[in-house]
């Protein structure tokens, strides 16, 4: 077993070096980048049938363990390519729509000029250029079409990439993967580009290939991710839980709060970026902004779970309350418990949300602190001021036509709450829903990290490179790291550094 | 222990959040930590008697095991921080340098507006923001002036940092680590946003806190680096071998070529940036470059491992010299030696360097992807026209006053290289000893990383910090995911997502 796994991250490793030397301009290779994976778009569209007739397989043995109990009917209608209208065709549309995006590499983020000329020697010039990071270790759940989504995005970042998907999806993959290999066979990419595995031990083995993977992306539960983060012996950028807080400031409008919070609870609450827990401004028990919020979130059937002092308003919005039966409404209405100490570490995934009483920005922060994830975290206090943008240029002292000031006054509470919290999104009266790649404009989305190094928060394609350090050196005469010591070899002068800025683009070569 | 470790782990997190709570105005928070900074600078100078004191207690127990032979007598020196004159000042002035620094954090590295105005409520803005990654564990030798180095690094990109140093200079940390503490009670930041620890039963138990640790930074030998990477749960910013090579292309210059090499080679070898592999293009056997190249290099002394093509020539350059004791040179003649199959794989850290001749930049990438470490590689070729840079506007179809062409002369086998080498650093026709933070102009250097993810090659301020997504609301009316899926609750009109640029700058709060 462990030999395979060396086999091939080896051919992972020397797949991704043969890339980078046969695709060497950096136009040029995004365009053969590109061009494969219409290639890959193609020989998909073309085994279609072949495609279809592994998934039906995939799709009886695991309706099988569904009638045995061993698997729920949900996971198994994930596995589903082509029972769904369109889901087919949006695989094979993803696919050129990576291939369109702008390409993450050789993008030149820092340029210096590290000295200028000399009588003897031209200048010497440093460039900071985005790169391949090189072989990925991608792991993920059920869903097949996953394969293609992480193989189009390996490809375009220039990485080599070995996938290994869920075991109810095997015979839909191994399809796939064949086509993916023959696909690339027909461009200047090696075919060992993409690979997969097929088992749990092919993946513990692989994650002691240091030598040869670079990173691995686990997609899925909190326990498969602590588990590889344990294994392994390279970076590892994961997805963990998603225990995201929303606190009502003092000053928090009725309206906003109200569509705020049950946009973040409801929209979808078994995503990651769906409310978790509520903190609530005391001053909110008599205010009125927790009878017409706790009323609202029970009228769309979200079970509160309440600490001592929420508790009392809560129930009495529920009294007030039509049943569901008599309710013209379809939605069933929610209900009001108390909280358990665990209610505020438990990431519900569902209708339910748990609701604290704190006195002041700083506790919820506190708070957050304790029990949270550090992936989205949200605020919601009074409408703020516009920032002065390249959109919004309002008339020196004159207000907006939506009643906009042209200074904006400071509020200290959403400064504190951006600032303090480390979390890798944090909102000011928006829903936590929007921590999204394609939200955010990335095109597309890796995953969502919940790490803190590399990348963090939705990650695009910008998240699988790294970068490299070029440095040019102009013209005639030799450049010595000596000459700047005071000790030339020549006896001539101490050279002295510059550090200038200079343009920032790829070098010319 | 491993409750002491999560003690620790547990303050250094507290002390982490605390800051970021006190601290939350961008610009105050930078003049806090760097006016922290030269508390600890203060406190140090005063406490000068008793850490001296403390650093001959660790200079007269090492100097004990050098006798005994346990401790080589180079460690030993290092551990020295008063005799050598300069050195206790530098490390002061270090703390200072490093509180002059430009903060780096709260710096906006994307800025989107997500969606525009609608008549019910105001554009939706995207901000990255830089933050800091959280606690670092940093694990280092035995010069005991790193410890106060890293602090500084730690304090000024706003982390909380462990600290482990050498057993040999424990008594010095111990004090230093006291004193850094009484200087940070003095200031708005807990004192323990700096501990050390003293064993590596310690860091053993600490690499297992990933809830606390986010970050682990060794510096060391390979084996540290390496047994660290195994046993941590939480990421590792790692420094391994520097097993550089130089390729010298068929077109290289001898003068140019003949200083560059000898500076990467002698210039300090026992550095990770010395070179320890010459690729040489199988044309300079007969050129002349390789018996002027191996003459240099024998006169001062470096001993050549060469392969089967490349040694009679360097065997006849070695006969044509004067031995050592009639030359007027103090240095000693090196030696030409047959090459084994192993010194490709060396790391010599000394003056040994191994010659392969290889017929193009192909197979020159291919040995370095084979038998390199992906730190710093360089290529040598005729001399490169200038790029048009801000200090270097040529006059269309003019040439320069040093012959410097207007209309750069592409070079493909620079342009190959540079492109296909996944190296840390790769150089054209400049030394390999330019691979460093201060001579890159970061001002100062956590490390050298050859990792492939997060920060690699010299890392600067920058590789300590990390960044946050801030979504900024404006104006009134709330603002949901539900709107732009096409169901607003109001049953209003479909929301449009804008993606537009806007400024890249702090958002005002």
């Amino acid at each position: 077993m462990s030999v395979d796994a060396e086999q091939i991250a080896r051919r992972a490793k020397h797949a991704f070096e043969e890339a980078q030397q046969r695709l060497t301009q950096g136009a040029a290779a995004d365009q053969a980048r590109s061009a494969a994976l219409e290639q890959i778009r193609a020989h998909l569209q073309d085994a279609r049938d072949e495609i279809e007739a592994a998934n039906k397989e995939d799709m009886r043995l695991a309706n099988e363990q569904v009638a045995a109990g061993n698997l729920s009917a949900s996971l198994a209608s994930r596995l589903d390519l082509f029972s769904k209208p369109g889901k087919w065709e949006s695989m094979l549309q993803g696919v050129s729509d990576v291939a369109a995006l702008p390409s993450p590499l050789d993008v030149c983020t820092y340029a210096k000029r590290l000295a200028e000329p000399t009588s003897k020697s031209g200048a010497l010039d440093l460039y900071r250029l985005t790169c391949p990071i090189g072989v990925l270790l991608c792991i993920f759940e059920a869903r097949p079409e996953v394969i293609i989504n992480i193989a189009s995005l390996a490809i375009k970042s220039g990485n080599a990439a070995i996938l290994k998907g869920g075991k109810e999806s095997k015979h839909t993959a191994a399809v796939m993967a064949k086509v993916v290999a023959a696909a690339l066979a027909t461009t200047p990419l090696p075919s060992d580009l993409v690979q997969t595995v097929e088992t749990r031990g092919d993946v513990a083995a692989l994650l002691h290939q240091d030598r040869y993977v670079d990173l691995v992306i686990p997609r899925g539960s909190n326990e498969l991710v602590r588990s590889i983060q344990r294994e392994a012996r390279m970076p590892v950028m994961g997805h963990a839980d998603g225990l995201c807080a929303g606190y009502v400031h003092e000053d928090a409008e009725v309206e906003m709060t109200v569509a705020t919070v049950i946009d973040a609870k409801t929209d979808y609450p078994a995503a990651c970026n769906a409310l978790e827990t509520l903190l609530l401004h005391r001053s909110h028990l008599t205010s009125g902004l927790w009878t017409t919020l706790s009323s609202a979130l029970l009228q769309v059937g979200v079970t509160l779970h309440c600490d001592a002092e929420s508790l009392p308003v809560a129930s009495q919005s529920l009294s007030l309350l039509p049943s569901s039966s008599s309710s013209s409404s379809s939605a069933k209405v929610g209900k009001v418990v108390a909280a358990t100490a665990e209610d505020f570490d438990t990431e519900f995934l569902d209708l339910d949300l748990a609701i604290k009483v704190v006195s002041d920005v700083d506790e919820a922060i506190r708070h957050i602190n304790e029990h949270g994830s550090h992936h989205t975290d949200i605020i919601l206090c009074r409408p703020l001021d516009a920032d002065a943008h390249t959109t919004y240029n309002p008339t020196p002292g004159a207000q907006g036509a939506s009643g906009e000031m042209a200074s904006p006054v400071e509020h200290p509470a959403a400064k504190k709450f951006t600032q303090s919290l480390s979390s890798a999104n944090v909102f000011v009266n928006a829903s936590s829903r929007f921590a999204d790649g394609f939200r955010y404009g990335f095109g597309t989305e890796v995953g969502i990290s919940t790490g803190r190094t590399h990348a963090r928060g939705p990650v695009g394609l910008e998240g699988l490179v790294i970068y490299k350090y070029v440095v040019k050196a102009q013209g005639r005469g030799p450049q010595t790291a000596a000459e700047f010591n005071g000790a030339p070899q020549d006896g001539g002068e101490k050279r002295e550094w510059a550090h200038n800025d200079i343009e920032m683009r790829y070098p010319r070569f």
